[in-house]
């Protein structure tokens, strides 16, 4: 106990962290204050020299970059044992905001500069990684550096999006290899543990006034393109009996998958219906097709079960009412990810030993820890998102939630570094 | 009486006006059996040629293009009286059917020959005409040669819609001159009747099982542009209850107009959401911005009021509900257009000589008939489509109602000219 008490004092250094993140908060900033910074744009090669100097200047470490582009950095450990990572990602959706990914990279650099500073000796060799394209990007392949380091990026992947080319090219720029990217997959075991702080993105934690929460479980998404099947027909001539509009259909598709979500009436199961597309899309024609995505997202297998179910079950109805076809296309179905347990309860201790209750949210959006789960110990810590805002120039966390959450991870990683072999 | 009487024998030719409409249906015919004959292409100008000379073969009589492309062909009258034309247009949608447009010229020439062949001497010059442009062509105006014929095409209209180079290139390479387009103008009173024939489009004949109506109106034409703006959001990380989906408000209005319409609960009031279009449009981004147009047909004025007023109070009430702004924008606020009661007339004392119910029906789709009626005494006769299909290859017009529009339009044809100075 003595140990945990005297590590309370150990804070980041609140000035430093804000400095790092307006100074790359200018790269790849747009007129309107926004941050274009996609993985394969110069911006996103700037970041990259500019993570590896600072790394350099503050750590007077090397950075190592692997072929999927990742960009490590490690300072040895006491003990021959394996390292323990922080990180998360450099790139920004279009038009994006200073903290989403960013903030993970630059707090476990803040963390590494930290230990340093205050000579603190670590069993485990620490490191930070900043993993490539986690967001969507020009390759379609989102979370990209870390599924390679899961093994989750192989040839037929590549090769189906049809920008194998343009891929290869981004990641040699980016110091990378497409042709060595099997190179970069990491074995279970070989990383001890893999910890990332990232914004919320979300509103729960602003609602509740508070700053951090462990994430307990990444969710699961579910994903189907929904194809109505109707009559294209004309908007003058056909009568309102004789129509079999797919628009009409699709309204109600969307309005029920609505009521479905409302009716479980959890914060932890949400549904989408972001993609439309109607045929032939004429101001004078009724659509006869229309095309749509439904995306479903819970942590729960058995609540996306019911969520499908319910919602197929809605669509057979709405087809026979409105003489329609309603097909589903399954084309994403990605289990949910749980937390690993120790990390959770390191997190946790360290919240409480700073005195922040220790919350635990499921995380609702994908992020590189689901691919990391697959082969180290994982865990996140959320840091508030002010009004909810993300993927966008107004995207902001305060300085006081960032310091918590450098606290509380650098005391995690030493309750880690203690415990773990 | 005796004039009426005899006349009862007149009959058009079946087997010649069936040739024709097949020998003209293989201009432009896709392998899938549907005829891509827009203004503007290969194939449109093939059957004007086509048109021009079955013309010369059948009638002796010579063709004149006007500076719209418009194909006139008249024969002289026994008095020195303006002329009454018969015509359509021979343009189709792209994979549309052999009998839209096409057998409105076809039956106005199979009259013209039949004329000719029984001797039957007429005071006015009787002519066909073939419109350019009539369907949505690549130059994105409809009826165009009839709007030029009514004044209504001017070099503003042309330049709005960025495309006059292609047009005045497609408008050459048919025998027009967009230059000269003013000379294409007829002034009011230099045609005394113009009589348009043409397949009804719509399931009201079918259903009725009559073969011929006389138009009463042509619908007016209301279209305005909704804007709903809700706010585009992260798909997992926005709660249920903090999204402004513009797709869901959307949804809802679609299902409004619906249900304003089956209120109104009448064959002559429709209306149609037929485009949309949804911002960001990403699986993973609940709609930010969604537009779409409605279209609302009726030949009444005071019932569109009726409709546009409440579909606006319906979307009030949900962007209030929804936390969502919609925006209307009218693009289009085209009046109804009444036939001629002189020529309706004429269409159903024709009718009744040939034994057929004189049945009245607006026109829910508009028409060259509506440009005319600005310049000459205008009416318009429906022949019945097999299951009311339209724009469509499977559109088809039985040899039956074709030979009983064509004794109708014999017969109205020469009670105008008998009446009318």
């Amino acid at each position: 106990m003595y140990q945990e008490k005297t590590c309370r004092i150990l804070s980041i250094n609140r000035k430093r962290i804000e400095g790092a993140l307006q100074e790359l908060s200018q790269i790849g900033r747009n007129p309107g204050g926004g941050i274009d910074r996609p993985f394969g744009s110069a911006a996103d090669r700037s970041a990259r020299s500019w993570m590896i100097r600072y790394w350099k200047e503050c750590l007077r470490l090397q950075a190592r970059v692997d072929p999927a582009a990742n960009i490590w950095v490690k300072k040895d450990g006491s003990e021959p044992l394996p390292p323990i990572y922080l990180g998360s990602h450099l790139d920004t959706v279009p038009n994006g905001g200073m903290y989403d990914g960013a903030l993970g990279v630059l707090l476990a650099t803040e963390v590494l500069v930290t230990i340093q500073e205050k000579n603190i000796s670590m069993r485990h060799p620490v490191g930070v990684v900043s993993f490539t394209g986690e967001e969507p990007n020009p390759f379609r392949i989102s979370t990209l550096g870390s599924k390679a380091v899961a093994g989750r990026l192989n040839e037929k992947c590549i090769r189906q999006t049809g920008n194998r080319e343009a891929l290869a090219d981004a990641l040699a720029k980016a110091g990378g290899d497409l042709g060595r990217l099997a190179e970069a997959r990491i074995q279970p075991g070989r990383i001890a543990a893999f910890l990332e702080c990232h914004i919320e993105q979300g509103r729960r934690l602003f609602d509740r006034k508070l700053s951090i929460a462990t994430v307990s479980c990444i969710t699961g998404i579910y994903r189907e393109i929904v194809t109505v099947s109707g009559e294209a027909n004309h908007a003058g001539t056909t009568m309102p009996r004789d129509r079999r509009d797919a628009l009409l259909a699709a309204s109600e598709l969307d309005l029920a998958l609505e009521a479905i979500i409302a009716e479980i009436g959890r914060d932890d199961v949400v549904a989408t219906i972001g993609k439309i597309a109607a045929f032939p899309n004429a101001a004078n024609i009724i659509p006869g097709t229309v095309a749509m995505t439904v995306d479903v997202r819970t942590c729960s297998e058995r609540r996306k079960n019911e969520v499908v179910r319910r919602f197929h079950a809605a669509a057979q109805a709405i087809a026979e009412k409105r003489r329609v076809t309603v097909r589903h296309d399954v084309n994403l179905d990605q289990a949910a990810c749980d937390m690993d347990a120790d990390v959770m309860n390191a997190l946790n201790r360290g919240a409480r030993l700073r005195h922040e209750p220790a919350t635990e949210l499921v995380s609702m959006a994908g992020h590189d820890s689901a691919n990391m789960s697959r082969v180290a110990k994982t865990g996140m810590l959320f840091v508030q998102s002010i009004d909810g805002k993300s993927h966008c120039p107004e995207e902001k966390t305060s300085p006081d939630a960032i310091a918590k959450a450098g606290g509380v991870l650098l005391k995690a990683l030493m309750i880690l570094d203690r415990e773990m072999d």
